[in-house]
């Protein structure tokens, strides 16, 4: 088969591909930016020209490009066997992945549901929630309580507890009876909280804002809710790490009402914040997780719900069936990759890797809070996000023309221009997001910083 | 990494995996078919033991197992680039893919928005009908309308339009505004009519059955009715084929009535029909065609959302923006499998060969109606449902009881047993599925056929 030339793949994209999530008036007259190759945290377009890898691909590429070991693992089973769904059977990959995840997994979370990818983790978590309930008596429990600004996913019910309006808005109705509490941006806890507290007491801010899950369970009814999605550090919005003391309350609150405690690590888990998953960073058990993207580091889509014993057992009676499933859920070239990702980890230390150099990502970017523009640096492992603001003392936040002129119009063209991947973003407040591949050290966190130092300081003279 | 042997494999499998739609307790006391390798159209279990895969996976695998040619085509793009993202970029190999099924989509179906799986390509469509009237000043066009009995996901979105009320009741409330039409089960034309139409002339079935979609607009607002979803040989029930006149009597209504027609082709694109698309199959012009399965033939997963040119230009204006997509969107290794199956396709003359050989696939499945058990055959190129009755000259369906005992108890397992991988499903009537590898011919089509009539009629003997 002949490839494009690179002119013919310039019109070949603009004529037929719908890209996600994209303006695609940009590139009415500007070059479509097309990825070509990978190489460790490194990308290449289609000129040669060299990128870090800022974002992982989109929080997925733990292991970095170019590992054959992967690449590998892939064709070896394809060339086994292409495909075989688990509706009634299974496969050896999927299996043994299963055993694997439910052996990282905390506590007597021991059953994985495959899926393709992390939106369908959620649809799959939010529909056992249901479906558990109706079977064990308690069938008006159906309801969700999810955070502010948190994104889950863009199928409809996914789409449904994600709380950002303007991702929803131009699809309503969506998957009725879901509702929005405050998330745990610490920086903005003033507003947050009508002025109530000022953030300077973290805990406080923490316990408060887990409480506010037992308002809104009251305020619908104990009888109709079924779960909570939470991620472990909150992306959208740029980055909330948990107060200390907010997960033990939220799990003592999803215990008060009877109430499921799914954790969304579809970007948390896998090494991401420095464990298998979010939840066992931050010391608490969920019911549920749900995690995609770092399962296989990218090398191929996966997904995978992992659940309680307990939840499966009403779908164990005779008869009895989770009438829920995805052709791909569980692919064997996808769990093939799993395994080999995760043993890579094993054998490389990867997860100490990011134990080892996590203080120092975190000091390297804190570095940068001397640049006007920088209102703050927060995150956890190597999952960070640095909020811009017109004032560092005041902390305001950039008007919509700002945001136009200075993130979208200057920042994202140029931190791309100087050779860094990463994402603007103004879902919450503007943010700039970095999510690494996991393998990379100081070096490549000096050369972040950087290169974030010069454009922010450029973007901080256009204030 | 070691691979677990075959006893450790099956309590593994028994203590962890949650497979897809399976009644967990039928395995308590009986072994988890495991499913280890493929050759051509061939799966061999852990045993080693043999079988013909009837149902290509689950629709998926035209090209058959072992094609090493998909197997390089994967490792080859996992060593060059591991992932990117198509939000906001592109890659080679999407790029080329996105050319290539636009050329092959009938009309001006020029626009690809790629995605994980059939159910996100169906999540995709529906909102980008209430996205497009939104933009285009019918802000209230949003309902759907899908036929009975069909599926089109389990998402809570593609689960909303699913006409399987056993597969949502567990999980309501979901996605409002949706409602059912007939669908074109000629075999039951009386019933669906009310005894209106017996279905001995075709077309006039068809044409009444096209005419319940216009009367479903009328009833909820055609100012408030987006979409129509319909298969263009609907899988549900057992392969309901289009009544002569049907698709060019629903483009008529859809036209009449400015509602999109989107063809859910995740099964019958590809080759399945004999065509690339099964629109082509049967001359129709849809607004959207939603396809997955055998795109890849199963070799990695992938979806494709493909547009008619006229429903992206709203989303092409300075600012606005289709606010959509999934993370394994265009996945390069994916998008390359997907390229070297389609070039398979050609250089092997894949369609061809469907197009020569679907007579005699409908001829040899026909000499099994004279099993008494055998109530219908029907279907379209290697696509064929097998419909069960107690008594064919009455048609009557085989009971509650009967379908748990002959059909789950003794006719699901005896095919496996016989060496038949195949389907057996009861979502509609009671039927057989088949679907084979795109590549076997009349020696397959005896071994299945054989099998078929020996099951069938020690199923016979049960009634």
């Amino acid at each position: 088969m002949e490839r494009m030339d690179h002119a013919r793949l310039q019109q070949s994209a603009k004529d037929h591909l719908w890209m996600h999530f994209t303006q695609h008036a940009r590139y009415a007259d500007a070059e479509v930016p097309i990825v070509v190759r990978g190489e460790g945290a490194y990308l290449y377009d289609q000129h040669g020209k060299r990128y870090l890898d800022g974002l992982a691909g989109l929080f997925v590429n733990q292991l970095g490009h170019g590992r054959t070991e992967l690449a590998d693992a892939a064709a070896a089973q394809a060339r086994e066997l292409a495909f075989h769904p688990l509706w009634s059977y299974a496969n050896v990959p999927a299996i043994e992945l299963a055993e694997k995840l439910a052996g990282y997994a905390p506590g007597d979370l021991d059953r994985v549901f495959f899926t393709s990818g992390g939106g369908e983790a959620v649809e799959s978590a939010w529909k056992l929630a249901k479906n558990y309930f109706k079977l064990t008596g308690r069938p008006m429990k159906h309801k969700v309580i999810s955070r502010a600004v948190a994104y889950h996913g863009t199928t409809q019910g996914a789409l449904s507890i994600t709380g950002l309006p303007g991702l929803k808005q131009q699809f309503e109705p969506l998957v009725p009876s879901t509702f929005r509490v405050p998330n745990t941006n610490l920086y903005r806890a003033s507003e947050i909280t009508s002025g109530y507290l000022d953030g300077s007491d973290p805990e406080a801010f923490g316990i408060w804002a887990a409480d506010q899950i037992a308002i809104a369970i009251e305020n619908e009814g104990p009888d109709t809710v079924a779960a909570v999605f939470l991620e472990p550090v909150q992306n959208a919005g740029g980055c909330f790490p948990p107060p200390p003391g907010y997960w033990q309350r939220v799990r003592e609150i999803c215990d008060r009402y009877d109430v499921l405690l799914v954790s969304d690590e579809v970007i948390c888990a896998y090494g991401r914040l420095g464990e298998m998953y979010g939840s066992t960073r931050f010391g608490y058990q969920p019911d549920i997780i749900t995690s995609a993207k770092g399962l296989t580091s990218g090398y191929a889509p996966m997904g995978a719900m992992i659940a309680s014993a307990r939840l499966m057992e009403p779908f164990q009676e005779p008869g009895a069936m989770f009438a829920h499933g995805y052709t791909w859920g569980g692919h064997p070239m996808g769990a093939a990759v799993a395994l080999k990702n995760l043993e890579l980890f094993e054998t490389e230390g990867v997860l100490e890797h990011v134990r080892d150099n996590r203080d120092a990502f975190r000091a390297t970017l804190e570095r940068l809070l001397d640049i006007p523009i920088v209102g703050d640096v927060r995150g956890d492992g190597y999952f960070y996000g640095i909020e811009l603001v017109t004032d560092q003392a005041t902390r305001a936040t950039l008007t919509d023309e700002q945001c136009e002129r200075i993130l979208y119009g200057f920042l994202s063209p140029a931190l791309w221009e100087a050779g860094l991947y990463c994402r603007a973003d103004d879902r919450g407040d503007p943010v700039i997001q970095l999510s690494p591949p996991l393998i990379i050290g100081q070096a490549e966190f000096d050369e972040m910083e950087s290169i974030l130092r010069d454009v922010l300081t450029r973007a901080s003279a256009m204030l």
